[in-house]
């Protein structure tokens, strides 16, 4: 379990082509490790549809439930891209130029000598709720926003990232959340099951957690992870998993199976 | 749009290791594809985690507002596998032995000389809501079930898959969903976003999502997808961004970005 102190996270990825099946989400593992480091660990993903009504709903529904929710989709030049006008609704705010966004992207396509590819489209990416605060797009220009505890970011994976790691120096949690993995190739979890459910009374604080894998080559066994904000209880716990696989003849090693 | 007449579906992942990163989710656009084939839309995906509160909470919200409702995901036999129990919990029945599932895992432990090793741990997983119907498991044998419009499959993807496939033949869809892609590389989405909304305005019944695509080596475009139930109307749509995309100087080609 994660203390109680830790700031807790959503995450909404806004998209049809998710939903679709077109396009495989590709933030929400790297989103969720760089949170868990942080200490704010995320307790709930959804994934939405490009449809107002839901988006505005849900985004007001979680920014009450969770202290920092993180949205990504939706906020590029064309008319699926609603994420941002959305936020301002959820919010009660107008939906207006943003005048540093309009600034940066202005300037940038002024630079380039083509003042005038700065269409009404591509001004849609510096209309803002207002009172937004920038997040940095270091990749793209057109940057995300926080607007309360609602930090927008883009779909595209590596603007996400750039953007996440934009905003990640203002969010503050608590404990970051440390991890052991133990795996034993060639076990069954149904094995050791009932072991490890006594190993989760004797450490109510350490979260573990066990996953069954299976190799193409190579058979499968079981990889049971031990988490939690406390560095030596989580590797007591791990220990005793540990010596609870080979009393029951696995091999345990340390480490994700390869 | 989907046609009002196309059932809707809900995907919950159940899992504290695709909160944590740990793992990357594979089942959702597998799913997301198979569903949109037989005509029944996933309209909204949630990680959810393993915690029975809010399992139960989700479930019963779920199942309420979607025609179907999938879960992948904590029903092996370690005590952090709740997912079948809180299903009983959300619809208020008993979770006891199925009848069916005890007999197919008994016989299978018997027939290999160690009768044992159906432990307790193991008859978890042939313990169900009562009035669940089995979903057969080609891979592993311990089968899924349904709960009234609750589908419960494994977390494991090939697992999951098998499962979803014992399943299909029971699911009656609404019209299929088709799509068409039309993709121009070298163009900028910012160029044609005012002409993509007019299109959409066109074709009311079909939704049209702009996707940006970023290569590593090679630069850029935009793939631009028409959606729909109709496939003249998807074919007609994906005509008149191609036209569009020709006048804005770009080359579009039907299909998606290799």
């Amino acid at each position: 379990m994660t203390a109680p102190s830790n700031p807790t996270a959503c995450l909404l990825i806004i998209g049809n082509e998710v939903l679709s099946g077109r396009t495989r989400d590709a933030n929400l593992q790297y989103i969720a490790r760089r949170l868990g480091e942080i200490g704010i660990p995320l307790r709930e993903a959804r994934v939405i549809p490009d449809d107002r009504a839901v988006i505005v709903a849900t985004v007001n529904e979680v920014r009450a439930k969770f202290d920092h929710v993180f949205t990504t989709g939706g906020i590029g030049p064309t008319h699926d891209d609603i994420t941002s006008e959305c936020i301002a609704e959820a919010f009660g705010v107008p939906w207006e130029p943003h005048p540093e966004a309009w600034a940066r992207l202005d300037n940038y396509y002024r630079s380039r000598g083509s003042p005038g590819d700065f269409n009404p489209a591509r001004q849609r990416m510096a209309t803002m709720p207002r009172g937004a605060t920038l997040i940095d797009n270091v990749i793209s220009l057109a940057p995300g926003f926080t607007m309360g505890n609602v930090h927008v970011l883009a779909g595209v994976p590596r603007i996400c990232q750039a953007m996440f790691e934009a905003l990640a120096p203002r969010l503050r949690g608590g404990p970051p959340i440390v991890s052991r993995t133990v795996h034993a190739h060639g076990m069954m979890e149904g094995r050791i099951a009932e072991g490890l459910a006594d190993i989760q009374r004797r450490w109510p604080e350490v979260d573990i957690g066990s996953y069954p894998y299976y190799r193409p080559a190579g058979g499968g066994g079981v990889a049971v992870v031990a988490k939690g904000t406390d560095p030596d209880m989580v590797r007591a716990a791990a220990q005793d998993v540990a010596a609870f696989m080979r009393a029951a003849g696995g091999h345990p090693v340390e480490g994700e199976p390869a």
